[in-house]
């Protein structure tokens, strides 16, 4: 039997900011291209840009278009198969109600963040992939608003590196190597 | 007694471009915050960035500048640690030579790319680490020119990620990838 599958979503609300105040992130290039590949060599299924304001959504629809349909598709014809996988959303209610139809489950959401002490473990997430389908939920800017924590979601534990205090990992490089210990197929 | 150290190395020149071409590739900008702030995560010493372009060095050093004395380290303390482990170098016979001073042993060059079939696997390499001061060199613009190939280097295995036929990493993601499977210090 298929395992069920992975989404992902990039959120730029409700985020926090240096001062840990509520801000909306702007919605990056680098971050919807950097994310839709490493999705796409990990067979992630959907990622999802949440992002309420509706002059961004037209500014990320423009990029996918050059990309999907536009010169970027011919130029690099990879890179648009990865970004076939980018949906745009106002919300993360939207996004799991969007991946609960793909997926034709109801959804595991599972929050991600530097500061995610007591969460549960990669190992024990990757188990759980055998049974649920995953929307594995990346913040933005300094991270996922507090109050996406009082929902009484899963959280995961955090990267740790060298294993020192230092943990300033880009959300590129954080959901690169989460995917890659939730989905690689590489044996350790 | 103190495990040898990491660096690693990203090259811009020689570097193939899509049509097999030798070229030269620019130097980004987010390559270098992304790599660095990774790369300090994961303990690892020094980032080499290799360019032969004088114009290119000046560009990169500007924006060292910024990053480690000027605005951006009062205004992000944690980037500026990060940016001082970027030293930046005109080819990879410079970055070992540098590497060999500072760790003060012969370092171990390790080629990667995407199309690395036949190369060391992550377990060994990672064994090898206890002995060892290890170079890690990542390519741009489509990988690494043959020639590198042709110096009888280590070669790691490539990532393989849901291990269907795409494998289109950005080498940000592919780097963090590779440090987390050499050395991170999570249990699996």
């Amino acid at each position: 039997m298929k395992r069920p599958g992975v989404a992902i979503a990039l959120v730029h609300y409700p985020i926090v900011d240096r001062r840990g105040d509520r801000v909306t992130t702007a919605v990056t290039n680098l971050d919807i291209h950097d994310l839709a590949r490493t999705s796409r060599t990990y067979g992630v299924e959907r990622v999802y840009l949440v992002t309420p304001l509706v002059e961004q959504q037209h500014l990320v629809d423009r990029i996918l278009d050059h990309w999907r349909q536009g010169h970027g598709a011919s130029y690099n014809p990879k890179r648009a198969e990865a970004l076939k996988l980018v949906t745009l959303v106002a919300s993360l209610e939207e996004a799991l109600a969007d991946w609960k139809t793909i997926s034709g489950q109801e959804p595991w959401p599972v929050l991600t963040g530097a500061a995610c002490q007591g969460g549960i473990s990669f190992g024990r997430c990757r188990e759980k992939l055998a049974e649920q389908a995953l929307l594995l939920i990346f913040g933005t800017g300094w991270g996922l608003a507090p109050e996406l924590f009082e929902r009484g979601w899963t959280v995961l534990e955090p990267i740790v590196g060298a294993g020192d205090t230092y943990n300033h990992l880009p959300v590129r490089s954080a959901a690169a190597i989460m995917l890659d210990r939730l989905l690689g197929a590489t044996e350790r």
